[in-house]
């Protein structure tokens, strides 16, 4: 989806674009190809995309002035192979897939895994960039005004995707802060679940949607969200202030307008199982999941390398315990907010 | 309304309450004493609250633990030098109010501005405290589980209200950043008049309510919000991350979910001129036209005085043109995020 509406700026702002599905996407491919239409987006994508299945993935970017991937998080090995052959000193790479990866040790960005994947020749010169939120691809697609944060420990790398990327509407402000972005841009489909939790504890009561309802639970559950992504940064050597800033703050609230991870902790609000909620599901990716479970990992490991206070994330704590355990959900308000950020 | 709800965690932790009415509250103090029923909350207060006139203020606070303070940002004078002579050392002031007022050269805080009406002998034993967000008041009056930051220079008195006003669903989170929380307190009422534009927008190009709407913008108002609060509480001394908190993301998200301020911003969003949409707003009060009209003094004052960068504050400058002069609304985007907070 959004690789897709990714492709609206790109034309517009003048350039050819190759859009490569994978294996998973050969019907989207196939439509676009036949008739133009996505029908994940719901529109018509421009002439100037030129549409591929991942077969053909090598003649796309044989002569490309950047690469942009955007599989998903699961899928991040084997498009880093894939593309790893096509990296060249001069072409940036962009992720768009968030996520964080448990190697054992520490908690690993997703530039940084595609970085593993480079030729070790390559790996000095060319640092991958990420594009976090909030952007729903929907409205980007539909020219929607959006800004979104661009990261990379380069500087030039910033300044060439800058302005490969920048129309009137698309907006990137650059960051180096490469952990403390991505941190939160994977953080924040565990968080936008927990939020989503108030929701259905209203619904569940008989309440019906209006002004009066949960809405100051959610809104600590956001407040301490930010708190704890924050010390999660922090923790691995990011900028705590990142959190403040389009990749925390902007991307949390733009979740709250629904999507998928917010109608699965409205289930899990209202009082079903995990096992109850995931079937409601009908096998949509809940990116939630696989970040706690990388979180479930890397929290005693931070705690015992002393990089992180044991119950600073009471929070996260518990949106694990209810999404990976099955544990009900009981939000410890009052465990929110007592230690300095 | 919010002194009203406050009744509730007060008799629910065991205290006998008097509730003292404005002088424009008389038919809501009537309506209490008759009938129990608060017409704007809409529902019946405890038989554990005394109900009071304006002119019984000082029968009502001969004896009193503590006293809290909920009148409109405009009586904060008047009600400062009415509570003024029931000050006590051991006796902690409370504000629900929330403003910052301009002295001709600095902004005040209004624990600042109640202190200041102290008598002199006072003044260095009293240490005026406040509540700040997020708390939608009726959901509050009807025991919905709420966290709010609770802000005084001194320690003991805010462990002194901490554990007068604390109950299993009212959760206050200490903070000594008075000038943070304040700013942030009386900031999001701009702000939340911006960030609803974007639902206006939509309206006005014959959008319907919905995922795909115009959220990537209000989410990038959202998240620039937060940046300029965090740089004008730093311009005043104040601690820049209380912005990332309950007082600051907190408030600003509960003030999403409706509620005047963002019913006034969205019909300036719809291109309604200034006039117009304060006419649609039938006499509501309008923290938002104060707030902003106290900033435009202060924001050449702090630059002058080398506290706030120039072209810092971008999301302000416009709002406060829209709302005071009648301008257009066009969002900055572009120049949002462009500085380090």
């Amino acid at each position: 989806m959004m690789g897709s509406a990714l492709t609206m700026p790109l034309v517009d702002a003048g350039h050819e674009v190759r859009l490569v599905g994978s294996p998973l996407d050969d019907a989207i491919v196939a439509s676009v190809a036949a008739t133009r239409f996505h029908p994940k987006l719901g529109l018509p994508l421009d002439q100037g995309v030129i549409v591929y299945r991942h077969e053909d993935l090598d003649e796309a970017l044989a002569d490309v002035d950047a690469i942009a991937l955007g599989v998903s998080c699961a899928g991040i090995g084997w498009a880093s192979a894939r593309i790893a052959r096509h990296a060249r000193p001069g072409r940036p790479i962009v992720m768009i897939t968030k996520g964080l990866v448990w190697s054992g040790e520490t908690l690993l960005t997703l530039p940084d895994v595609v970085r593993t994947a480079l030729p070790a020749e390559l790996a000095p010169s060319i640092f991958p960039a990420a594009i976090a939120g909030p952007c729903i691809a929907g409205e980007l697609a539909r020219r929607i005004p959006t800004c979104v944060a661009l990261t990379s420990a380069d500087r030039p790398t910033l300044d060439a995707l800058r302005a490969l990327f920048s129309t009137s509407y698309y907006h990137l402000f650059p960051s180096t802060d490469v952990v403390g972005v991505e941190v939160c841009a994977a953080l924040k489909n565990a968080y936008a679940m927990g939020i989503a939790f108030a929701t259905g504890m209203h619904e569940q009561q008989g309440g019906q949607p209006g002004s009066v309802a949960m809405h100051n639970v959610e809104s600590a559950v956001f407040a301490q969200s930010v708190v704890e992504m924050s010390r999660v940064a922090g923790a691995l050597g990011g900028d705590p202030t990142s959190a403040q800033g389009l990749a925390g703050v902007g991307d949390l609230d733009v979740t709250t307008n629904g999507g998928r991870t917010g109608r699965f902790g409205r289930w899990l609000g209202m009082g079903l199982s995990r096992d109850e909620a995931i079937a409601k599901m009908e096998g949509a990716t809940l990116e939630c999941l696989e970040i706690l479970a990388s979180m479930r990992h890397a929290i005693p490991a931070l705690g015992s390398q002393g990089k992180l206070r044991p119950g600073s994330l009471p929070l996260l704590e518990h949106l694990a315990a209810v999404a990976l355990d099955g544990a009900p959900v009981a939000l410890p308000l009052g465990a929110f907010f007592e230690q300095a950020p």
